[in-house]
């Protein structure tokens, strides 16, 4: 294994014992020991040693030591004799380095020279015990906060017990450039801490504190970043120190083998050989499945016939019917317990071709995404499947006679495509809240997506955010949601189903079909049209097509969308009918809000 | 009635049916339409008009129109043209207004002369209808970013049918002076907005996004905004335009009660008689109870046995114990329905010294605060109680013979002091997500206490936002705690109990007699207290006796603060003893994360 990999105990929830055991299991080789958890900990120091020694966790840093230096001599005193007693805790835990951030204090120094003075005297009494200091500039430092004025510091003090932390946050949130690192001697890089975030335009300090990510879930650049490092020839262990307000309350189990993902996921990224199988091309949706009962079943069936669906198979063994039209393909499965509650659909499996199912398996158990079991009858195709954050089920198959569709005995009825639908364009997929950052570093590492802008919006109950995940040609795409808080007690109904979106290459064609066969559609209000036509001045024939047809139709700077919703069904699920005109890239999220508040009034009619 | 009373429906969640319905259930006497919930609505305009008709709201105003102006004439023809379709609109609503924002879009005019000229183009459009357009310059505006900048432009157009539209969010959060409202002609401020914010250094379009509140809640001066725009002559409704991450998804009734609560509140602060009875002062905690059961209720005795209380009286009609030590007085009430799990002890009613009980009731009920049916025996007092938005039940006493006392029988137990307890210090609630900002008004507004500032602290289990609210003197303090996120499934003990925090002069004697009377005290870790050492050197026999006692120590500019801690009692609370050393005005917020460890800790001691 080429890199040791470490995680700071503050990016996990818990106390230091949750912390320790989250971390082990998810097979982190190290931690850092964030101060604030030592001291609310009732381990003394020489217990948390072994702790993590039975653990098989290293302890690998020691953090944060703040406001060193003073232009006060009686305040670096004080501060010395402070550095002196966390020297004696080091001393215990047997962790050979602490960090030392930049002074954010009234008195901290500006003078290079005397703050170089004050880093070479506590480095020379870490130095006698053995100790190093790794000096870290803070984004927010009051004279130090660029990693060019922390080198500039250390090189200047020239004391063998001191070096640098470069953080991948403070460092890129200031515009730093980490191609400077190649200027630095390999044995002054003392330690490496990664984070990623969004861009923000916000203080620095609020930004870092509470909108870190693990790599692979913000903008940051961090694969170049971690060349840079590694090419300056820093030799250490790879740590996380992350953390923002939904991982300080998530379960640290999940969040730890999310935080193991990044790393494997980044480390990937660098030349040379990785450390898990590459990500064979996803070409494609083959199926959604639903779970269904007795009571949402046949709802479903109906709708799915109104939207000229035929249900062309039946499982060999189990209670799973196929519904084919085109290459839209829909399983209603009677046997998944998931949905507990009465009357409840939801959608419980998504089917992707893969160019190799095995490996696509293999790499997903490599990157920690859990197995799932497959009880098979002896006629049936050995399906890989593997459990997204989300609990959806994610299978691997080629749609081919020897596979998956071999497991179905056809029925009476044949496909046909009356209404016109091809495909499936895409499957709408809500979020757990803790796990949206988790599902889109999930979808980009294990399957390969590639994440698309997250966006906001306004809906009747709540801002939602959003963020698509898609593969190469938009083969396959999922667009993935989230309340942007967690929702509380009140909402007058369910505000966030899932989804899923077929295609037609002719929406007028296919809406007038679907209002012929009865399908359930959902009506969209006029004076949404009205402010459509206002808003976009779509031509005379479109506005009279989007008025007949109840379509809704948004726009981007390559192209148009329209599209048409079902009702809710089985109260989790309903279906949409989009045609993608020019090289429109989105999901119609500016319709959203319409669209939910449509549903609700449906609802309210139907007496729900 | 001097005010008329507005809400935009952008403030509510819900769909425009909900939000109607609240805002007049609240007592509202107008909304702004916000047009996306017109858009999304199945009421047509005129539909819309003979609800808020049914419901005695006015439409004050239709907002808002967007990217109006264009450096391209085509653009400025199509934009005119959308103008039309939403005067069609207008007209049918009945609603006289509307506000046009400043664009942001790329082709927007940086001329002030064609601007201006663009603006009377639509007014002249507009008048010709009997409408009038309010231009409001969007803090984030492309070329109009400031009040200022606005009335240049509308004073250069110089049409009857166009005035301003002053918003104090847009206003404030750019450092506009509201002093210069004065030179504008009262004729051409046509509407008010009005938001509070807390201060925020980001960008500006994300903080008015996210982050508005209503007046009274944040750190804007809004009374002294509201008095320039009213010595300017402004005689229109006073409109709310508030929104935030968390009144987008909370119970429109709720939110709409806040809202009418704030305007009433900033009223109050303006010369001249005010709609609501002055706020008596409150002179100090006169008790706390808590809802006990038969399980819980021996517990909690216990310990205020241990703590030096005496069990003094006996309630004549109700399963309710008075125990005092000193001023220090806590009800243990058996007949409270609330915490309804076995076992269960909590906060249940504050008992608050009034100068005039009867007065702080009428204010209560003035501000809509739900008054509480009292039943009363025949010898019992008359005591009026308001329901804070945390469901804790809040009395006005005045503690003399007379009074509340006069409805417990003694017992043998005599009051005394063994622990040196003397009184109430503060008591800390935690309150429901959604109710931070609503509790902090409420404190305020009602009961007339001052609002200390908002601060976070990472707690084992996530982050938790806290603020204080304290009477003249500091006779009355509440300190208020949230989670900083909503909580979701996963925390491994109960992280947020409430607790009541007695003063004393000397901690460590009461510390001794704690100890020896075997209160349940909370072990505090070592590695705390070596901390402490290090980081402030106390004084070695302060620092010896913080070892010997478990004591915790805070610091701020003005004192210290030395406190010690019960375990959780009853599964929701505990007591704290505090001694405030100088002027330190804070709750010991530094030590809190570790209390919530140590807490966490005992409990899996406890086997809980």
């Amino acid at each position: 294994m080429p890199f040791r990999r470490s995680v700071a105990t503050v990016c996990l929830s818990g106390t230091l014992e949750d912390k320790l055991v989250a971390a082990a299991r998810a097979g982190f080789d190290g931690i850092e020991v964030f101060e604030p958890d030592l001291i609310a900990s009732p381990w003394r120091p020489r217990e948390l040693a072994a702790r993590c020694a039975d653990l098989g966790l290293g302890i690998e840093l020691y953090q944060p030591f703040r406001d060193l230096d003073s232009t006060d001599p009686a305040g670096f005193a004080r501060n010395l004799r402070r550095a002196d007693r966390k020297f004696d805790v080091m001393a215990e835990l047997g962790v050979p380095t602490v960090l030392v951030c930049s002074s954010v204090s009234d008195d901290a120094v500006a003078d290079l020279d005397q703050l170089a003075e004050q880093l070479a005297t506590v480095a020379g009494r870490a130095g006698e015990r053995g100790l190093r200091i790794a000096y870290e500039a803070l984004a927010w430092g009051r004279h130090v906060s660029t990693w060019d004025r922390s080198w500039a510091a250390v090189a200047r003090a020239d004391h063998p017990a001191l070096g640098l932390c470069l953080d991948s946050f403070h460092v890129l949130s200031r515009g730093g450039d980490p191609a400077g690192f190649a200027d630095v001697p390999a044995e002054k890089l003392f330690f490496l801490q990664l984070a990623d975030a969004p861009h923000l335009q916000m203080d620095v300090l609020q930004w870092s504190r509470h909108h870190r990510l693990f790599p692979g879930q913000g903008a940051f650049d961090l694969p170049g970043f971690l060349r840079c490092v590694l090419d300056a020839g820093y030799a250490g262990p790879l740590s996380l120190e992350v953390f923002n307000d939904v991982f300080r309350q998530s379960d640290p189990a999940r969040t730890a083998v999310d935080a193991i993902r990044s790393l494997l996921w980044l480390e990937e990224q660098l030349p040379g050989p990785a450390a898990v199988p590459a990500a064979p091309e996803l070409t494609g949706h083959s199926f959604v499945e639903l779970g269904v009962d007795g009571v949402s079943g046949p709802q479903v069936a109906r709708a799915l016939h109104g939207l000229g669906f035929a249900h062309t198979g039946q499982h060999r063994s189990k209670p799973v019917q196929l519904w084919e039209q085109g290459r839209a393909r829909v399983l209603l499965n009677a046997s998944v317990v998931r949905p507990a509650a009465a009357g409840i659909a939801a959608v419980t499996a998504l089917g992707l071709e893969s160019s190799d199912p095995a490996a696509s398996a293999a790499r997903a158990e490599a990157l920690h995404a859990p197995v799932l079991p497959r009880d098979r009858g002896t006629a049936e195709a050995q399906l890989s499947a593997i459990e997204a954050p989300d609990g959806t089920q994610v299978f691997f198959t080629r749609t081919d006679p020897g596979g998956w569709p071999a497991d179905f005995l056809p029925t009476d009825e044949a496909a046909r495509a009356d209404a016109g639908l091809i495909g499936i364009d895409h499957v709408g997929l809500t979020q757990p809240f803790d796990a949206f950052d988790e599902a889109g570093l999930f979808y980009r590492a294990v399957l390969g997506l590639a994440p698309q802008t997250v966006t906001e919006f306004a809906a009747p109950f709540g801002l939602v955010r959003s963020r698509a995940v898609a593969g190469p040609g938009r083969a396959v795409r999922l667009a993935l949601s989230v309340s942007a808080l967690r929702r509380g007690g009140w909402s007058p109904a369910v505000p966030d189903p899932q989804y899923v979106a077929f295609a037609t290459d002719d929406i007028v064609t296919t809406a007038g079909r679907l209002q012929a066969a009865g399908a359930p559609l959902l009506p969209v209000p006029a004076n949404y049209v009205d402010d459509l036509a206002a808003r976009l001045e779509p031509a005379p024939e479109l506005l009279a097509a989007i008025r007949e047809h109840g379509l809704m139709y948004d726009e981007d700077e390559h192209g148009g969308y329209l599209h048409l919703t079902t009702l809710v069904l089985g109260d989790r699920v309903f279906f949409e009918v989009v045609q993608r005109l020019g090289g429109y890239d989105g999901y119609g999220n500016a319709d959203a809000p319409v669209r939910m508040a449509a549903h609700r009034q449906a609802r309210a009619v139907q007496g729900d």
